[in-house]
């Protein structure tokens, strides 16, 4: 797959077609830089005014509407937080709009289907990878819709990451996605749990760590993203669990993956579980620490006792 | 860890003085064989006639009682199924006692204090990996115990695994032990939604899978052991879940780390949850399968519809 | 509630302004002819022909779709089993329109709003009490919507139940049915797990409910309609788990609970876990077996040991 | 059976043999006192040196350890924390002991053995009921023992209560107890989920708490001690939660629930999930709450947004 992603990549980038971009954020404001820099003129909208600004000094044109984007292009990215935003860009008649954001598989369907009424080829294209990697140009792209509109997409997509993937149908890309967060939701509570009582049972934690690495409950989780402070350097644990993934965007995901579990009347008792962990997380002021404060949650809390 | 396990297995193997093995079942049959074959006389014993005639075949001297084979030696291997076995294990005063089985660390930790006033030094050293690493001497040995415990034990351990780790104080093999298999039946039950949900929401087993493993959902359950039939060869989900780790031994760890998790007040949700799937399993026929056929006891059963 | 409900009774009944019926399975059926019994004529739509010829037998009009029954009158009421079906009923402009189903209390607020557009009102009027309930005409029935939608809905609901209860706004009927549901269906689980746990440790069942029902640990599920065969007589329990409210039946509310927690932000640990529960026991062939048959899915099976 | 506890109580009280008491904390110092006030003269032991006075004050005489107290009555009555309390009080030959404490069911059935060994009858006989119920001598005993110890102990344990309920052999008593508790741990967060999340839907506390009560959801939970402020005075919601059971309590007696469940191989998946709940928030700060602040935990908390 990576071998595919590059050589669209390499034959791909540097043309000058303009290109629409809906959804200047966290994620996609670091995206539509990219697209800049690999060439491509772009014209651009988001609800703040601060965001458009931050674009039209990187050298966007700058519109007043997602439907003024949507007139002068026929190549449109969104990166939306939710099923309400997506469902509200239309582009014009032959066009390929690609979606970035996380949402409902459902909706990508539906969305799919409205979009070929028009002559429009529409894919559902959501992200892994963090801030940073959207800012390095490393994502990865989980890309769902026809053959011919993954190839169409790579092309603009192999400028913002190093994978694009083509996982089937329309809506795949967003069952990837979700299935990828749902496990991760559970490892990072399964992480902190084990973590925590390795601990209060007398191990270091870098030893259980070490431990747990060569071992058969290994996952990223322990390895990479380890939620003990002081296990790992340069993960949000060490650092009070600033930056890296919200916990209510966590929450987030996984209400999607319990909507579509529920739709698809698939039993996911962790992943439900890790749902509503992650809820009251949020609900008592860690919306905003990483997702891996779980493990800080479930200490005992020494100011509490 | 390994470099230090390795040095100690040159030195140590083909020597001679008897040693005591007590505990012949699918594990301790191999284990006791290896020992045998790196020049140690042994004498054993077994419930089972069975398992006995076995390792006299082997060349092992058989023991009418536990009492029989500690009265003989001055090192005592034991790997039996639980915590009321391994109390009733008495050896001499100067003895080392090499305790393999897995139960509560706090049984160690009682076992280790009674063997101190008699003069007896106690490791805890329960194993990773299954039978058949047991069979080809190449188990990791987690042990629990005083440094010059830790050493004399792992002359004869490293016989039998090829790692051999000091995890800490009397109890912290059994610590490490549970903490890994909780997080591995966490994980395996992760990884048993996550592919019956993207199946059912249109994606490829093996292009899931895939993805998994390059995105932050990895864990060594959906790498090595992916519990989804025809993803990966040799593992027990493409053999109809025969062989391997059986749901109710899962069960049984997982009920150690629960009690462990009560009495040190460390909250496991996910980890009661897990422990509750596994049980629920073994009462519906699943306790003799390899723990990974919870995905299948996930998946909508046909003839039941 | 009870008194203004039974006032309304007797004013109301045996009018003779024909009524609309949408929905005749196996509520919708006993529901139709009890409103037929006080005196309204009735003009009727179901997909199945049988149900159809039941109602002509009794006594009403049968119509060729949804369309043709709102045609001919002003107060329509409609049992549907989806979301999905209720959105297609569609009534003429000044009609009153009960809609007695089970369905997403936010699909509820849609209704209610595209009806008003036209100059209808709309009520949520989802039932409690089972298939016999209906039969006998003795169904609470939980009304959102303004105060003279539920005063002009009461006419006809206060013939088909004993009680009448105005919940609030539109979507609060069906709320406070959802809500009843998750705890109805979390009550039962714990009482299973409960009467199962106490007869191992040695409990006579009888007396453990006994004990439990002068207890704080008392509700509905223990003393009305307990899960333990031979507790209670006439109940689905002493029946083999046959009638009463099936599993999957049950599964459906939960979810609706599940989407209505999401959408809202509200943590629901066992509301959850309870959901999964009975999706568990549906994918295993209880979907069809009363939802208290959960007490039999969670105990060792014999023939499976 | 409270027929035959007050047939006992007339007959019973008002006797002058000296009863040993040991263990005078929140509950066993009103016990004890109502001892004396039905005219046994008491000798009594308890850590705390404030404890010991109250009881002098009132009457008692007081002794320096659990032995002294033994040495001189043949009928001794035990309200202690933990089982490892429980294990060291000793009595003489001959005497009847009657444990009140709160242990694992186990536990009370190897006290039994060891005291018939010394020709002593031991009954289990926790109580139910809260501190205000001890001061007012209404608790509920819930015996477990051979009929001739539970008729023994009914002369001494009807002093202190309304009801004196005769389990089955021993550790029955101790069995219904957790039993009871655990239902009543589920049922309480299962009404706070329900409330919490009608709420956010937009129905009234009270009106919703009229609803599930008139209907399948009812419970003691909902009914007598609703944990949402407000719908009923008088209960420790509508006191901030102080008073009551608190949450570290409840999880100590989910903890001996999940150790039975496991020790029996009973699934208790809603049982262990309440055990976390309430662990988690009693290391969040909740643990001298009553447990009903489950409620307050579940919501979202304002200032932490």
């Amino acid at each position: 797959m990576a071998a595919q992603a590059t050589k669209v990549l390499q034959s791909g980038c540097n043309k000058a077609a303009k290109v629409g971009f809906i959804g200047l954020g966290n994620m996609g404001g670091h995206m539509a830089k990219n697209l800049l820099k690999k060439g491509y003129p772009l014209v651009v909208y988001d609800v703040s005014k601060d965001n458009l600004n931050t674009l039209k000094e990187a050298g966007a044109e700058v519109a007043g509407s997602p439907a003024e984007v949507a007139s002068g292009v026929t190549k449109v990215v969104s990166m939306l937080p939710e099923s309400s935003h997506v469902k509200q860009v239309t582009v014009k008649s032959g066009s390929l709009l690609m979606d970035c954001s996380t949402i409902d598989p459902s909706v990508s369907q539906v969305m799919a289907s409205l979009a070929a009424e028009k002559g429009v080829t529409f894919v559902d294209a959501p992200v892994s990878g963090g801030v940073n990697a959207a800012r390095d140009g490393i994502l990865t792209f989980m890309v769902g819709g026809p053959e011919d509109g993954y190839e169409a997409a790579s092309e603009y997509l192999s400028c913002m990451g190093k994978n694009v993937v083509h996982c089937g149908a329309v809506g795949t890309g967003q069952a990837a996605k979700i299935c990828n967060n749902m496990l991760l939701g559970i490892s990072m509570i399964g992480v902190s749990e084990t973590m925590n009582l390795g601990i209060k049972l007398g191990l270091d934690p870098k030893m259980l760590a070490k431990i747990l690495n060569m071992s058969s409950g290994r996952c990223w989780s322990s390895e990479v993203y380890n939620p003990c402070p002081g296990v790992l350097d340069g993960v949000p644990s060490s650092n009070n669990y600033k930056g890296g993934f919200g916990a209510a965007l966590m929450t987030k995901d996984l209400g999607l993956a319990q909507s579509a579990s529920t739709s698809t009347k698939s039993p996911t008792p962790l992943g439900s579980m890790a749902h509503q962990m992650y809820r009251i997380m949020t609900n008592h002021g860690y919306g905003e620490k990483d997702f891996s404060s779980v493990f800080k949650f479930l200490q005992e809390q020494e100011g509490k006792k």
